[in-house]
């Protein structure tokens, strides 16, 4: 990895700019100690029967000819090359991801033995990188979300670096729209940390505010006060550190991963990585990064939060995968040869070249793969999980 | 054929012990003329995608390991067996039926060289019958219904036939069991034409009553009034006449039509048959029986009707298929590999062994083939044809 540490990229050259008022030879050194962390895990249940166990959502090409992995990394090399990539993956995945990404080098294709929550995950990554290059920012990200506006993210990116570079662990909200209840809120306060100096009004992805706290997935009556409020904000599982900033932490709130994390990353290049990788990654608690560090971080007062608006969706279920893909007239969103009578706002995914009719059918989804099919009232796409954990307990696990 | 003429079956004993006060030794000889005529045209496009122009209705095992026309062989074999049946069949599926009824003779598989109707096809095959058997009673019965209690209909065809035998042209009427508007009607007198004298009360399959009229399908306004009146029946293209007496009202009441089929009739055992029938079948106009003999004979008295009751259904559409599958105890009707999660009278066809997994739909049905799907609002079965009819205009042969 160490080769990479100091390569220059042009497509560096465009979030940076909108980084000010940092001078410019420092400014250069920091642009390419931005390195990428995406933590690839999860299945994407509720995309079954497209997504199973073995073909997890992130690897699908669910919103163009490119997996949502491959669009994941797409969009973050402007500001951090393959070179300066690092993708975390459980034992099944690493041969596909090695030839989706084939220029990122395997030895930043991290394969944890079992799966240990997003901190284990995002830790070890930031270990290994301090390691080679002490005064990286890194920024990890979910492999399987979809932003329509990549630019406006690497704007928010580059406002959520300066807050990073002083000291804060900065996440990333979305600004939003509708009271969900499937995602969970970052609560902002009105502290300026940080703001991108070329940007007179505090637009989004402009300001970097403190953080007040991190808040579960609400009820539909809580999540519309969190919107009349105007100050909470959509956790997208997007977090920008320094790489220093992140181990001390993470030795303040979780000292015991903190000293399996050092122990993995210090033998990592040694011969001894595969065994001391084996005997301590299983004694890991699994805990994610909001819960284990952001959470208490913020309470605190370290953690910065840049509200910004850049089309993303986490594409969690059918329901919302239809909302990304292009509708017909009747608001049907369709992959796949069709033909419908009086059939509206459904959504329609064919792998399998069969033709699938539609006939007075309203608000469905309807899935057809090789193996499996489903059909569900679309107002019901967060329990497509309910099949698949069916699915596992009558032991079909080729379908799951 | 003429070898089978007077051959008696074992299972010709049961219907006919119900037909009374018939001599026996004279009774032997009409059990033995007893002639089944399956029309085995129509390709069941409310089905789709099941059946198909190539793959039609009554070739498809819905109801059971046999086909509809197994079905509809095996419930008539009592009455007739494969000796003194005769099916009638376009040319694409002669080679399915030929294997599909091996007992059938070769010679009594007739092919049209294109579809006439049913009048032409059921006098081709009566002028047949006639030639070898004139005393023949024939029976002619729709190749692609389902009867559950076959007992119940061989009583009503032993009680037809003994009006059949005293000149009429008998049907059997289905007791209505609902407003039914997707079936023509058959409106009886009080007039006994015939009875089963051992039935001593004059019940379901013992009475022939001169029939008053045929009637289209009715708006579900008049469908109610016919129910109500206690003396309309639906039309299950059944018919059931001593050979002679068709030939002699075809005459009558369409002469041309006539003319054609005893020409072709007349060269049938010759060198000739095939360029007569090349040449005559085309010119034949188009007519069903209903229309082209039994209304005019109605109006002119010759007809009776047997009134009966034995779970008769013309498996017309998938809500009707549906109906005579075994439910869950949600009300679904499934064949194939599948898992719900509250969902409720549905119908589930997969022919694929692929799993098919339903959740929060009522009232649809889904069919799955290998090269179609299908997903209804099941109140809207009955326009599964015009699916049929956008894959012909989009000249998608092979799916239509």
């Amino acid at each position: 990895m160490t080769q990479a540490g100091n390569r220059t990229t042009e497509s560096m050259d465009t979030p940076s700019s909108q980084v000010r008022p940092v001078a410019p030879p420092r400014m250069r050194r920091r642009r390419d100690s931005f390195w990428a962390v995406i933590p690839a895990g999860g299945s994407g249940t509720r995309l079954w029967p497209l997504s199973r166990a073995q073909r997890p959502k992130f690897l699908l090409p669910l919103l163009g000819n490119r997996s949502l992995l491959q669009q994941t990394a797409d969009r973050l090399s402007p500001l951090a090359d393959p070179t300066r990539t690092m993708v975390v993956c459980g034992p099944a995945h690493a041969a596909s991801i090695a030839r989706q990404l084939p220029s990122v080098p395997e030895g930043q294709l991290i394969v944890e033995p079992a799966p240990r929550g997003s901190l284990a995950a995002i830790a070890l990554a930031t270990a290994l990188i301090a390691r080679q290059d002490p005064d990286a920012i890194v920024g990890a990200f979910a492999a399987d979300h979809d932003v329509a506006d990549p630019a406006s993210l690497l704007h928010a990116v580059g406002t959520a670096s300066l807050a990073a570079r002083a000291g804060h662990l900065v996440t990333i909200g979305i600004e939003p729209t509708r009271p969900e209840t499937g995602y969970g809120y970052i609560e902002r306060t009105d502290d300026v940390i940080a703001h991108d100096g070329r940007a007179p009004e505090p637009g989004p992805g402009s300001v970097a505010y403190a953080a007040a706290r991190f808040h579960e997935k609400p009820d539909v009556e809580r999540a519309a006060e969190y919107l009349a409020t105007g100050r909470y904000l959509w956790n997208a599982s997007m977090f920008i550190f320094a790489a220093g900033t992140l181990m001390a932490n993470l030795e303040r709130y979780q000292p015991t991963l903190s000293a399996a994390v050092q122990r993995i990353a210090a033998a990592w290049e040694t011969p001894d990585r595969e065994p001391v990788m084996a005997d301590v990654w299983a004694g890991i608690q699994s805990i994610n990064i909001d819960e284990g560090i952001m959470e208490p971080a913020a309470a605190d007062g370290q953690v910065a939060v840049v509200p910004a608006e850049f089309g993303w969706s986490d594409v969690g279920d059918w329901h919302g995968l239809g909302e990304l893909i292009e509708h017909d007239g009747l608001g049907n969103s369709v992959r796949g040869d069709f033909l419908q009578l009086e059939t509206r706002d459904s959504v329609v995914w064919s792998e399998t070249g069969r033709i699938v009719a539609l006939i007075g059918m309203d608000n469905v989804v309807v899935v057809d793969t090789e193996d499996a099919l489903l059909v569900i009232d679309r107002s019901r796409a967060q329990d497509v999980r309910k099949v698949v954990d069916e699915l596992k307990a009558q032991a079909r696990h080729e379908l799951s």
